[in-house]
């Protein structure tokens, strides 16, 4: 562990089926004015809103709701939270949702007591709440495992009308004050959506893991969590109900990104720069393109970080490496993560994206460059893409 | 992840080598009156006192001194300490040193303000704090890796005069507000500290993995914990003021028992019920009592739960498993636990702690008996007592 660092999450996590129970204990903690955020209004068909809003009635309180959160929540959704917020002059912002609803929450309770442009002085200008500035507590009741939301800081909003997306890390006020997460209600996402969730925590954990030299605690984590990670894929595929597999993919989830396994660490990151860059010209599901060009991307900066290549391929596949060089054991590895994206069923090559060979040169122009063991050029970004078509 | 649990764990940990800056930061959050526990005054001559004294001037605290706490701190030093936070009207308890004094600390902060017979009618009777009862806030400035009580609601006294312990897991409230964790205030630690703590998280870790038959990433966790812990172990015997080593060590410390990898589990904790019956009859230290009596221990529960030993053995020590059976893959591993306790100069038999013969009958009955995969007998723990003599 190099570096000074603080960690701090004070998150309390409710898991397991006892939403009800769960949602009234947290609620006691807050005043009597809550505004509920949700999204499509698939959770009024799956019972989940009628658990939640029991809840609400059983401690009394006074609901306000904003429904329609879309999957990347746009500008014009949270000035439209913001009004929502002061007009009800929520004690609480109850998110109920996946990653966008709970993102989206943060994102009005960051700024709804903001004086003045939320967006042009306090988005595009602050870091993060000044200390006097008043915020809405959030809680959240999780029905989607992937962005690990529900227990950072961390908000993305989508400015449509200039195709730019801002995304924030929030300081310990808007970390969720309670998460509630139950398996249960991840069991009738469709498949697509659960192996784009899969492989979006499985990037997460790569993206910190694919950096440095030194030997840290946090790699070890990172290591148990992918492990865990792809063994419960397998079972969740094949078996969506299977409440031991989605149990520990939400739990990995969370713990993915809430700050742990990158504590000590410099990280990389660059595989979401590129599917950022992938989704403004495809509009493909995000999981998705991370996978498209993982293994591409890998083998491409391999070289440059081989020795924890070869320890991914020998603790994380188990790839036995006697008799072989460092480097086809490296490899050895990242073809197991290409077997297993089509195990699993996520996006093998940038094609099933929508990408075209045209769209390279903007694609690459719209990338942030950066990285971990090799900063990327423009010419790089290109190879990669070109490398992750089919074969 | 099985069952149905909570994670709450709101601890402020700041690591690194910026102690003075860190305390001046997390003092800001409470009010004038500090009491400063310390053990036996070493942290006056190695100037941890000193940093943490600027600090209390600094933010312009009031400070009362309550020095002299013992490892295993007993009933006496905690009536004095009641007696001395309520008579400086401590705004918050701040301890500087290990398990032993931060355990005190919250015990303190625990029953300063009960009314009444604090042992008798709070500790002997009671969970934890009444919701109305006043608790006093503790911070922690750790010196030695080891126990986790910087990040836990623990808390351990002895009332010495009837030979009796009394360990109390508190709620949320007594869990330390901020932990200073700075790698190198344990450089100075004697070697045979540094292993009775390397042993001791070792065993925290191994408690809560050998248990339970599910798939559970708290398993998956817990052996990136032990693998990481062994690695650093070894740099650290050789080189004590490795900072990579130790400052592994020291997170190691704080995430085996903050309650994370025990989460959705059954637990087992039995090796450290012997080993407080063997410390009752020899007073020996408590890391090297648990490594004496683990690999006896281990080797008699390791049929009732082989699927689970077969796996630390390959996951956490590497063993090949080709060509053997899987008790044979089972005992290597455990083998490899016994010879890394040798290597790291971990105490390998019970009569090193002064163990003999005559007393196993009273070790035997003053073990409370349990146990994970297998509950233990009386005449199991003198059979696991009599293969932990020298071979």
């Amino acid at each position: 562990m190099l570096g000074n660092f603080i960690y701090y999450n004070p998150t309390k996590l409710y898991f397991g089926t006892e939403v009800q129970k769960n949602l009234v204990e947290a609620l006691g903690n807050f005043g009597k004015k809550v505004l509920l955020i949700y999204g499509g209004g698939s959770i009024k068909t799956n019972g989940i809103y009628d658990t939640v809003t029991s809840a609400l009635k059983e401690t009394g309180k006074e609901v306000t709701e904003l429904p329609g959160v879309m999957p990347n929540p746009t500008l014009e959704k949270l000035l439209e939270g913001i009004k929502v917020a002061r007009d009800c002059d929520a004690d609480l912002i109850l998110a109920v949702g996946g990653g966008s609803t709970i993102d989206y929450a943060k994102g009005v309770a960051a700024s709804a007591w903001f004086e003045g442009n939320a967006w042009e002085n306090f988005w595009l200008k602050q870091k993060e709440p000044a200390p006097d500035q008043k915020v809405i507590p959030v809680g959240s009741v999780l029905t989607l495992a992937g962005t690990g939301s529900e227990m950072n800081g961390g908000s993305v909003i989508t400015d449509e009308a200039n195709k730019f997306k801002v995304g924030k890390v929030f300081g310990d006020r808007l970390i969720p004050k309670f998460s509630i997460l139950n398996p249960e209600y991840t069991f009738s996402l469709p498949k697509n959506q659960m192996v784009a969730g899969i492989f979006d925590i499985m990037s997460h954990i790569m993206e910190q893991y694919f950096s440095g030299d030194d030997d840290s605690t946090s790699d070890y984590l990172a290591e148990g969590l992918m492990r865990s990670l792809i063994a419960s894929s397998k079972v969740a595929v094949n078996d969506p109900t299977n409440y031991e597999a989605r149990s520990n993919i939400m739990w990995i989830a969370t713990w993915a990104l809430n700050t742990l396994i990158g504590k000590g660490k410099t990280q990389d990151w660059e595989v979401h720069m590129i599917a950022h860059a992938i989704g403004a010209y495809t509009h493909a599901t995000h999981g998705h393109a991370l996978a498209a060009i993982s293994p591409a991307y890998y083998k491409f900066i391999m070289s440059f970080g081989l020795h924890r290549f070869v320890r991914f391929a020998k603790v994380v596949w188990e790839i036995p490496s006697e008799g072989k060089t460092d480097e086809e054991v490296a490899t050895a590895g990242i073809n197991a993560l290409a077997d297993w994206i089509k195990e699993i069923g996520a996006a093998s090559d940038v094609e099933t994206l929508g990408v075209t060979e045209d769209m390279l040169d903007g694609i690459a122009s719209a990338t942030i460059l950066g990285g971990g063991y090799k900063k990327l050029t423009r010419e790089d970004v290109i190879r990669i893409l070109k490398d992750s078509f089919k074969k």
